[in-house]
Formats: C-alpha cells, structure tokens, sequence
C-alpha cells in the first residue's frame, strides 16, 4: 500500500507573497489543495499552476461549523489514503485558533505522515500592517492572543477576563465582533482604564484593509459606527498608540 | 537628493525556506543587508546571490546591547541616506521582542521609507516544530507571549506574573533561561499547578532542535540537567501535554 502525504501549509494573513517558501513549494508539489476564505487562497491561480492539482474549497461545505471540521478531516485522510499528496491551506497559522491540531490528530489516527508549516500569523502581522508592533521596549513585555468567538460570560469560556485585564501586556482579540462590546466592558469592569489606546483592523494585509484607532472605551462604538465585519483583529494596549495618525 | 529605501524582514525562525516570499524578494533586491546571529542569517549564501551586496553582522558590533541598537538604527539610517537599498533581516517576526518598531521610529526620524515585512515568529512556530500548538479547541482560547529577560520581582518589569498564571491559556516563555527558576516559582506562587505540562524546546526549527517535555513544577530542573541554553522557548499549559512521546 501506497500512502500519499498531507502537508499543513500556514498562508499567512492575505497577500500569497506572505507565504513561506517551504509553503510554496508544498504546494507546488502537490495533487490536492484543501482552502478555505482565508488567507492566500483566492490568489492561488496568481502564483500557481494549477494543471493537474484538485482545488477543495472546504469552506463550502454543506454543513454546520463543527460537523464541517469533521468533514475536512475525513477529506484529508482519504485522499492521503489514495496516494496523493495533500495540501491543507489555512490562514495564519495553523496552530493559532485554526483548527489545525485536530487535523494533525486525524493524520495520525490514520497513520498518514502529515507536516506542518508555520505561517505567518495574522494577529501579529495585521497589527504590524495598521502601524502597530505587538511588543515594544519600554512599554510591553508580553502580548496575548485571544479568541473572541465566546462572550467573556460564557460558561465555555476558558479565558480569565479579569487575569487578562490585568496582566500589563497587549491583548490582541481575534473573532471578536461579534461580542466586542462584552470584552471592553469585562475588561474595564476589571480596572483596565478606557483610555487605554486600541484599534480595529478589518481585513489587515490585504487591499480592502480598514484600520481606526480609538481607545479601550470607544472600541464598541468604533467598530459598530464604521460596520466593522470580520475578520478583524482588535489591538489593546500602549503599543495602539504609536501608530496614531 | 535620492533617498535609499529600508526594509526590515522576518526572516522566520530558522531554516530560510521559512523566510516568505515577499522576505525574499526585498533581499534580492537590496545593496546593503544588516544581519545578526538570529534566523536564517548564517545561510544567506546558500539562496541568495551575494554578488554587489554589502553584508554587516551588526551582532558583532563592538559595543554593549543598549548602545548597540543605536547603533545598528544609525547603520540602517546612513545607508538609506547614501541611496541604499537596505534590508535589516531580523530572526522571527520584527515586532516580536526585536526592536523592531525602535529601527521604524529611526527611520521615520530621518526621513527614510521604511517597510516591515512580517515574518514566522519563534513563538509560535518552535512549539509546532516540537509537536505543540499554541491552541487548541476545548483546550485553551488564549495563548501569551512574554519575555523572560526580567525575573519577575526586576522593578522594571512590566508583567503581572500573577494574572498571567490565572488567565488560563497557554503561556510562551522566551528568552527565559536564565531565569526560569524565578519565573516557574512566580507562576506556582499565583496558584498555577506544578503538574501543568511544559516543554523547553533549544534552537527549534534548526538542524540542532532539542526538546524536553515535562510539567511546570519541574522545568527549571530538566532546563539545568540538560544544560538547556538560549536560544531556547518554554511552553506551559495543556497543550504542551499534546506532544508528549
């Protein structure tokens, strides 16, 4: 029996010249690709060629989030199980709120060899791309990336709002906004002054990027009277600041 | 009067087929590179035609750090003022405890066009290379990057060790050999449990990697008895129990 391989590949933020060259090439030398809305995957006609390569766009699925994860990952290993060679293409990273490690899990459940490819991660370079460094000397020693896909009151949350508010470093806030309004409050609630500098940036890295710089007290309001939509990377911190136009 | 351009690239974490393309091309397209001891420096001749390009190892510039950074961004400033096409290639990503954004303020002080190419952070990606993600569904919806370079009682450190061990994600430590004794005691003291999992991983991404898998309680130990040095990144919480052998 011949297995093929599988190959997680981090896209990056947006633009497919945020690819990492060992991407690139797992993509070149592959039969299928795996996409979703994310990242590079629109521009693959621009910087690939695609003769003989299955394109999958898993974001289409015909099914409920969670059952759609399953579903990735049965097309993954079925398609590894075939023969070929496997190109799963995410966003970002893949290991940064992406998904990722359950695909590696279901590799191995498989018995298929499966790599991965660090990428460059959307909720460090989409700051960096609005002007805004994550860490800078003097004014943070730490940054946390934090899903908001759950509202800080959520019994499924595992995330200490109150720890976070209080920690002293730039929090960066992924699918948060939705539930925007909720984190500023708990963090305010929990002494983070709101004046504390912050911005929103829609769809960083890319040609439609929007960026507005407020602070920790007018975020909800910002995002709400600009009709911020996802994806949208939230920066709070002294770090918001230094790129104050 | 023509002014040069700067460029400040991620170069990744280690190996240069994690340098992106966007990284790569501004390296090709440069006359003066400013180099030092981090990422994919010490393979520049393997991908890249050095023929008419100045190279400066500013890693080997006589002086102490402080002073150093000073005078790397007066390098980076001159060169650009001759007309130069400068590129200052960084390990990781720029903004990452680089002092990165300290080279963008210069040039910004000076006049000088400055570009940040974001790169793959050490952070993120050394932890995937020794089989850990940052996050992981169910398990954790926060990960922080901090740096040890301060023991947390230092006066001049900036992080609430204390809310860091409450916030219940995962927590990257980096450039914390020296003191990772203080720094797993100041986590332990806030009442995170010494049987949280860990993981120390030396030189990731590199030819050199090694990684030790262990709990919280007992890092500073194995960090010691295997002599673990810098560049070395520490991984604390549920997800590193994922890698486990």
């Amino acid at each position: 029996m011949s297995y093929g391989t599988v190959t997680l590949v981090g896209g990056g933020p947006g633009d497919w010249d945020l690819l990492t060259i060992r991407g690139l090439r797992a993509l070149q030398a592959s039969d299928v690709i795996l996409t979703d809305h994310l990242g590079p995957a629109s521009q693959l006609p621009e910087f690939l060629d695609l003769d003989g390569k299955e394109l999958i766009d898993v974001s289409k699925l015909p099914y409920g989030r969670q059952v759609a994860q399953e579903r990735i990952n049965e097309l993954i290993v079925t398609h590894a199980l075939a023969g070929r060679r496997v190109v799963r293409l995410k966003g970002g990273d893949p290991f940064v709120f992406g998904r990722g490690f359950e695909e590696v899990q279901a590799c191995a459940a498989a018995g298929v060899a499966c790599e991965v490819v660090p990428g460059v991660t959307s909720a460090i370079s989409v700051p960096a791309a609005a002007g805004i460094p994550v860490t800078q000397r003097g004014l943070t020693h730490a940054f946390t990336v934090v899903s908001g896909h759950l509202a800080p009151s959520h019994p499924a949350s595992l995330v200490d709002w109150p720890a976070l508010a209080r920690i002293g470093g730039t929090i960066v806030v992924i699918m948060g906004v939705r539930h925007v309004r909720a984190i500023t409050a708990a963090l305010i609630d929990a002494s983070l002054a709101p004046t504390t500098p912050a911005a929103v940036i829609q769809e960083g890295e890319t040609a439609s990027q929007r960026a507005f710089y407020c602070d920790l007290g007018n975020l909800a309001d910002v995002t709400e009277a600009n009709n911020v939509a996802s994806p949208a990377v939230y920066v709070i911190g002294e770090v918001a600041a230094l790129a104050r136009p």
